[in-house]
């Protein structure tokens, strides 16, 4: 498991000539670090007399942005598993023309396997995107920064997943599950773009008064 | 340093409701993240056979990629230490006018050193897309959506550390330097939007065939 292992060891192996991890967990790791400066701008809003009256919202959205978290930091490994499955697919004998037909299954099964994984991420950023909208109006202003940066780096995540689940869908063969996906990604990535472009419109107006 | 922790620790304390690690730490340590995976697809292309042409550009770009990893690394660890120096300079005497008006220099003083590092991750992270945007017509083509996360992961970090620049000008009292810093990094990131732009459209060409 990377997250209990050291930074440096993750951003070792990313780099290296390794295949995992690769996009997938990278962009899921993103994610997680994007909803760190969510959370802390939510923490330093509760428990201050100042935002009293915002704290039930503000301690709900830290609830949700830990869980989100949690969840990303889980798809960060399991991105590397999937993969795993990808490569072992890959590599079934193909000397008949029966072997060459179970491959060919086999392989399209573990890449729908394998794009849920990135799926699930892109899916997962819109989520933190949107407790990003509501926190951005509420948050401690000193850190309203941090909840740019937290909102910049989720959109930024989002679409390397999205990238991920389209290298995916270049290689599979249902045409329908391919249209269905691709409409799915692009919409959710269409609305994080928005998202992203109004918490950031209203952070650069916090900061410049 | 935070490099040598793991990655729980980091998330953890960037989460928690205290100052550091912040906004301008975790926009240098997503640059890092993102330089990883134009290295991955780097390494991936040196030493095969069918690559062997752009071998020598490709090997350049992969040993600048790691410097760059390295330097972001450490602003990720810079940006805690500036905090500290910020947080000092706010916590000396202001009860008599001449401790008001030491304090108030020393302020100033520390957000130009704090500024400091927010800014090198803008240069370093528009760097880091310079690779990028020569790799991504050298790469090896099996490996093009990890350049495509690493360009948009690039770029959020540029973007994330240049609201860092910002909040400290905010509170700068020279006018010119004011003007000078915001001139430089909204130069930067325009730049560096345009060419994540390019290379996104590159990488998105290449996986719909």
């Amino acid at each position: 498991m990377y997250r209990d292992g050291t930074i440096a060891k993750y951003l070792d192996d990313a780099a290296a000539g390794i295949p995992a991890p690769g996009g997938g967990s990278i962009s899921a790791f993103a994610g997680a670090l994007a909803t760190t400066m969510g959370s802390m701008a939510g923490n330093f809003t509760v428990g201050k007399k100042k935002f009293r009256d915002v704290e039930p919202q503000v301690k709900t959205i830290v609830d949700r942005l830990r869980a989100l978290r949690m969840r990303l930091l889980e798809y960060t490994d399991a991105d590397v598993d999937a993969y795993g499955v990808v490569s072992q697919a890959y590599g079934m004998p193909k000397d008949t023309p029966e072997e060459k037909s179970t491959r060919t299954a086999k392989i399209q099964e573990a890449l729908v396997v394998a794009m849920a994984v990135p799926l699930k991420t892109v899916h997962t950023c819109a989520e933190v995107l949107g407790e990003l909208a509501a926190l951005v109006d509420l948050a401690n202003p000193n850190l309203i920064s941090d909840v740019g940066v937290s909102a910049i780096l989720a959109e930024a995540a989002l679409r390397g997943a999205k990238l991920n689940v389209e290298i995916n869908l270049a290689y599979l063969k249902d045409a329908a599950l391919v249209e269905a996906t691709a409409a799915e990604v692009n919409a959710l990535a269409a609305d994080a773009a928005e998202a992203c472009r109004g918490i950031v419109t209203t952070v650069e107006a916090k900061i410049k008064p």
